[in-house]
């Protein structure tokens, strides 16, 4: 690796049309095209690639890819020894151009260009160890590990002593964990049943398909009208029964008040967690809303769209959620995502990854192996989301067995995309796209 | 205004070499080329044209172009009469769009290309009344202002009743107020006695220029050397003595606990405030330092990168900062600004904004007028900041007069830039840049 430098970074702008079907609508994102940012880290040796991507919703991907582009050119011609030697500080350059950050800090368009390309740096560390990323990560020391995060701003939290002691509390357990991992994989949960553009019928016939596949926990999309919402959770109760668990989903739709009064109503269909009630950047407004539900035996989740591991923090250390949701493209990409666990770690609170864009089922599992075998030690209350959608076009997509992700096997972080739907989907030039503006079904870009 | 509606938006990448002379450096931005994202906003009267911006630090200037680009898409062809009569929604749809909202939401690059679209339709609006953006303010009905506002996720904090409210309650004193306004002004302070990059021999000159244009308030930049800190402190106390009033500047470069102990070390110097000790995402951890700190004296200000109305409520909420530092350009426009406003005026903190980037004092000075006459009533502990740099671009440059903002008289929100600036600093084929890559000052774009 000594010898090995960046030599370029190529971004491509890849959008799949899953409007036409509704697939993905909720109360905030009526209507979105499922796409990505997809960044390909090339090197002086041209077997050696790694591929990142962060998910998008269609509209404006052109300005993230931009902005790969632009954060790219930060890490042209650096050593790779160089970056993984001392990860954090790569990372800190990156998130720090002084010119730069004036844009987020931290968040945004800029943290979601930062993450596919962090992405696609660990994703070319872990073909380069020849190993899938959650072994990478779990054969590191927890030294080694922690010398990857940028702790500026959290160490009110966690320290770098805590944070290996934690590591270090589990490490006697690591080859049972991995070996119970490899047989049965870690527990998903299914999204798909009630995306807010489906039919009654439709909702029903799902129901019964994901029961029939072994999932024991789903969750449905609300916040729009609240007498359709009670009509819907009293559909999926009567299909799923209630021995499974159900949470609900409002993308941020609500206020405050109108969060806690919305689900006092829909109380009676037993639901384990109100999934966005309010603005993810709202953490005192989740503190209450969690704490006024908390009679109701509705826990709050949220993290999707939290900007940094400092909202992260603050959603800790004010007690504001029951189950934080890392997302493997909305944060700064793994360097950070570690962070938020090991402090969730710290303040007990479970993590069950968001995940259903582009790649994103792809990438969390990885993580959230990590976190079994090295921090957590447990499945107990965690568990991942699932959607099946877009994984054909991943060269090696999610391996779902018994509504369980089972440990991927091939190297890298499961982010490399098939040529051929690089061809069909690269927006708006891929052969797919050039045939649906052809055919009126989209317009063409300005 | 009917028959009027948007044809076409321009924007513009316009940057100019601060860098060159360290002009504007901090800890954190250590060499900034000080730009901004320029919007002219066209109508079908080619008379009738609206201009407004957002700041930038030089790199990356062009993905917030971009932004703009994609966000304008969404008011071309709209009646001026429609986004006018109801504002608030016309904001919302550009800052919930379902498939652009994932890119923030509200925050970094998207909620700054939001502020030069916004901020260019208020430009736009003032001009057709035919005057200044603050009078166009002040001269509107509580209900009519408080129409322009997005409620959403603020109503836990503040109702529109509330808001109302606190407007009426002002409006005998009005006339008074704004003559008085007309006459001497709003006091302003200095930043530009300290930027980091600066030798202390140019400290001391001058703190003796703005102490004889009249200034009574000096803020300079610390965090990166205790040391330095101390000795430059030194420094101006000297020149100033101790009763004016003295701020620094962190400019977010450290972790919460490291704040406490560096400004504690600094408090013999009587400081006013410490702006910006932490990450501006960091609610908590400002609240636990102004707690901290309170013993010594030292107030606490942020507010230049908050991400929007969310983060300013809660930074409220939990009783996180003394004084509340607007920007004209970080949060969505005007609309959401005046939502701030009324939010620190029912939480009785002083609003005193943040200047010194392109345009930025431009634009402020319309709105701590308007809420001087409007809602606060008064100028006691409240200033606005002032740098003296880039004013020449602008038709209309603020006005100073012994250390006050006097009142704009011309129409609009004084964000018309001169054609001649436009023509050289255009980046990268202004004639200025051109003249600089040629000679090497300055790199080609690549």
């Amino acid at each position: 690796m000594d010898e090995l430098y960046i030599t370029k970074v190529n971004v491509k702008d890849v959008r799949f049309p899953t409007s036409l079907n509704l697939d993905g609508s909720d109360a905030m994102h009526t209507s979105p095209d499922y796409s990505c940012a997809y960044v390909t880290i090339r090197t002086n040796d041209e077997n050696v690639e790694g591929y990142g991507l962060t998910f998008t919703c269609g509209r404006g991907t052109e300005i993230v890819v931009q902005a790969c582009r632009v954060i790219s050119k930060l890490i042209i011609g650096t050593k790779l020894s160089d970056i993984y030697h001392d990860f954090a500080a790569c990372w800190r350059m990156i998130t720090s151009d002084p010119q730069l950050r004036w844009l987020g800090p931290e968040k945004g368009v800029m943290h979601l260009a930062t993450a596919a390309l962090v992405n696609g740096l660990w994703d070319l560390w872990a073909r380069i160890e020849s190993k899938p990323l959650w072994k990478l990560l779990v054969d590191m020391s927890p030294e080694q590990l922690i010398s990857c995060i940028d702790f500026r701003y959290i160490t009110d939290a966690i320290t770098k002593d805590e944070a290996v002691a934690m590591l270090r509390a589990n490490s006697s357990r690591r080859a049972e964990l991995e070996s119970s991992l490899r047989a049965t994989g870690l527990p998903a949960y299914t999204t798909q049943i009630g995306w807010l553009g489906y039919g009654d019928e439709q909702l029903r016939s799902l129901c019964a398909k994901y029961l029939a596949q072994g999932y024991k926990a789903f969750k449905a999309k609300v916040g729009q009208d609240l007498d359709s919402d009670l009509r819907r959770c009293e559909i999926i109760r009567k299909a799923i029964g209630y021995e499974k668990d159900l949470m609900v989903d409002a993308n941020q739709v609500w206020d405050v008040d109108q969060a806690v009064d919305w689900m006092k109503n829909l109380a009676k269909f037993k639901l384990k967690w109100i999934e966005e009630p309010t603005s993810p950047d709202d953490v005192a407004g989740h503190a209450k809303i969690r704490e006024q539900l908390r009679p109701f035996g509705i826990g709050v989740a949220t993290g999707e769209m939290c900007a940094n591991r400092v909202m992260f923090k603050q959603l800790l250390q004010m007690k504001a959620i029951d189950y934080c949701q890392i997302d493997s493209a909305r944060i700064g990409g793994i360097n950070e995502i570690l962070a938020v666990y090991l402090m969730a770690k710290k303040f007990q609170v479970p993590v069950c990854p968001h995940a259903g864009g582009v790649g994103l089922c792809e990438m969390v599992q990885h993580l959230q192996m990590w976190d079994y075998i090295c921090l957590s030690g447990t499945s107990r209350n965690r568990m991942i989301e699932y959607v099946d959608q877009q994984h054909e076009h991943f060269e090696n997509p999610t391996v779902i067995k018994n509504a369980h992700y089972m440990p991927p096997t091939s190297y890298g972080y499961s982010t490399k995309m098939k040529e051929e739907s690089l061809r069909k989907y690269e927006y708006p030039h891929g052969t797919e796209w050039q045939r649906m503006i052809h055919e009126n079904i989209f317009p063409a870009p300005e």
